[in-house]
């Protein structure tokens, strides 16, 4: 019995493990998997014998990463916002885009009519995009249903992603996104029928996690707290869109819940974040919906710092607030907006995102026994990854031990 | 004889011609080429008959833009400044960085160690960025040279890659970019080395304009106006560093040459915008670097506006303050930090990036006589392509008549 059936030589390691210092980097490394797996990822000086066996892939020096993690996107959606966004730059007042069908619900509807094969391939190209830089794992949350039957078809339709794609796919239930009209005015109401839709959806295998927007414009804290005890008894893991417009106390409340993440979180004040440390929380900072909407509070990174609570960064890809489809160009956002560093990036996109996601036992390192999800970049240094906007510098992208 | 040897139909344009509102868009269009020159675009219905004979290409409905222009980059350099990046966010000081050789010298450094072959082959990959966005034609720009030998190296690295690229290169000499060290303390004396350079690198045909850096931190109004006539007698269009940190009335300096153009302009005031309306000189907006600067003073667009002075935008990509290589990006950058309407962010980079750079005559709209320079897009209306951040809908690109 071979040893491992694939090796990449010849390169450099960003490992990411966390027993190692700063990104773990390994100058002279090896990288030797097994049926998709992992068996070992270091120098070349601690290289197990018996690796000569298997498929040799010279990396010529070239720098590898774990593939990288979007852990908060909302892929899977009808329509586009870009004639809306044209008319707010020409000057129409809100009151005339929503008389135009503007907003988050021009958003539902569309998503709504749509059938579940024009969800998979409007978001295919999405997809394809962050793929193309090297992403081999992608949340994607519903959210523009606000049905049961069309939260559904949105599932599937990322379900369907993750299975016609080398990509693995996490979907996240978030029927508590905006109240639908046909509720208008009755929040308890459909507080309760997506209470009702999630021990349904799950039973279908279409719910990794469950997600809620707690926020003045879309549902409080005690109707976010109904949202995530159900999901609790469902043996479900929650997420939160937190303190992103304002300090409602999101951080907090994620935190009560052992969420995997409070995500956001420009407002969250030091008790939040401190919240979120105690319990695990990490924060996903999203600087693409900051910079496209024009915010001027920027998420309180020292407080994370402080606190060690885990930082991740994604796309939030999504046509109303970030119709970014570039994790690359999200790290670069994270640096010049947000001030984090280049390592504190990559890390964000990979150990840290992957944790983001209940998932860092199985990706978002180069270690053995985590999936062989590879990023092989032509670059001479890791920050060159942060520090370049807009160019894509991916050589090779490996899922699950396959050259994809 | 035939009319035309190449025909695209079934398609939606944006002529950008001067002689139609707005984009100048045509719902139902025909484009017809000949030896790489449009000899018709506009509605199907007006076409002239006899274009059956050519090769028809189907279009199924999909938007054509004229190829885009980026007419401010600094594409030929040696080395990159991403340790520079790290390190800043990593919390060193600018005399660390300095210490370290970091800043405009570091790159210079690098620029004059790389032959020309590397030179070349560093911007390859950096050009092809730009062409896969539908980049037809691109200015680069001298200035990481600063002596005769090296600063003749960059611009001949530029002209090659217009040689061996299926893309129009426009030269542009910017001796005047900064001191080098061994001029340091007189700039009097490196002014004078500039006025000399001008003539000799202007007879080997590797200037198309000359440009200048006119600022407290680079040259002062004196120092670009020796430059600039000295451009003047060697009969080449000038172009201006202007107003980017501060109003030292370099768009009124620029003006009283006739510039082609005047670029940054965040500091530019009424005076100075009200010459270049009467000069003919247009304005180069460059939100790459406001954005990657973090700078708070956006260029005066209204003024702009009130004068009617042509805004174009460019990614001015160099390491330093702009490692931007995506035109779609510096549009939705534009519109989301400088508020462009979408109308005019398409306008920028054609009709007016052209006539920043003196080419409308050739290129920058749909029209009899221009080259056939093409972008077809995957795009449901044109706003798309400045309301996505990070994502290419380039369905094909047409150079001189050839699909590339």
């Amino acid at each position: 019995m071979t040893l491992a059936d694939r090796v990449w030589h010849r390169c450099r390691l960003a490992t990411l493990s966390p027993h190692r210092e700063g990104l773990g980097v390994v100058e002279d490394g090896v990288i030797a998997a097994k049926d998709g797996i992992i068996v070992y990822a270091g120098p070349k000086a601690d290289a197990p014998t018996g690796l000569d066996a298997a498929e040799r892939i010279d990396c010529e020096g070239r720098w590898i990463t774990p593939g990288l993690v979007d852990c908060h996107t909302h892929l899977v959606y009808g329509g586009n916002r870009a004639e809306e966004f044209e008319l707010r730059l020409a000057g129409a007042s809100y009151e005339e885009i929503a008389r135009r069908g503007g907003g988050i619900m021009s958003t539902v509807k569309a998503t709504r009519t749509a059938s579940e094969d024009a969800l998979v391939s409007g978001a295919q190209r999405r997809l394809e995009a962050l793929m193309a830089e090297g992403v081999t794992t992608v949340e994607i949350k519903s959210g523009y249903g606000l049905a049961f039957a069309t939260e559904q078809r949105q599932l599937r339709a990322a379900r369907r992603l993750g299975s016609e794609n080398q990509v693995t796919v996490r979907t996240t239930f978030l029927g508590a996104h905006a109240l639908p009209p046909e509720r208008a005015g009755d929040s308890k109401a459909y507080i309760a029928d997506v209470c009702d839709m999630i021990p349904k959806l799950a039973t279908e295998g279409l719910v990794d996690a469950v997600d809620a927007f707690c926020e003045n414009i879309a549902f409080s804290v005690e109707e976010t707290a109904q949202v995530f005890a159900r999901a609790r008894e469902c043996n479900l893991r929650v997420k939160l869109h937190a303190d992103q417009l304002s300090n409602l106390g999101g951080a907090a409340l994620a935190a009560r819940f052992g969420a995997l993440s409070a995500d956001h979180l420009e407002y969250a004040d030091e008790a939040g974040i401190a919240a979120m440390a105690a319990a695990g929380t990490a924060a996903v900072v999203l600087p693409g919906a900051y910079y496209f909407l024009r915010e001027k509070q920027t998420p309180p990174i020292d407080l994370m710092r402080k606190h060690r609570v885990p930082i991740a960064l994604a796309t939030d890809s999504n046509p109303g607030s970030s119709p970014l489809t570039s994790l690359l160009l999200t790290m670069n956002m994270g640096a010049t907006l947000f001030r984090l560093t280049v390592d504190e990036c990559i890390a964000a996109v990979t150990r840290e995102a992957a944790g983001a996601l209940g998932l860092f036992s199985e990706t978002g390192s180069l270690e053995a026994g985590k999936r062989c999800d590879l990023a092989i970049w032509d670059v001479e240094r890791p920050a060159e990854l942060v520090y370049r906007i807009g160019f894509n510098p991916l050589h090779a992208r490996v899922f699950r031990g396959q050259t994809t």
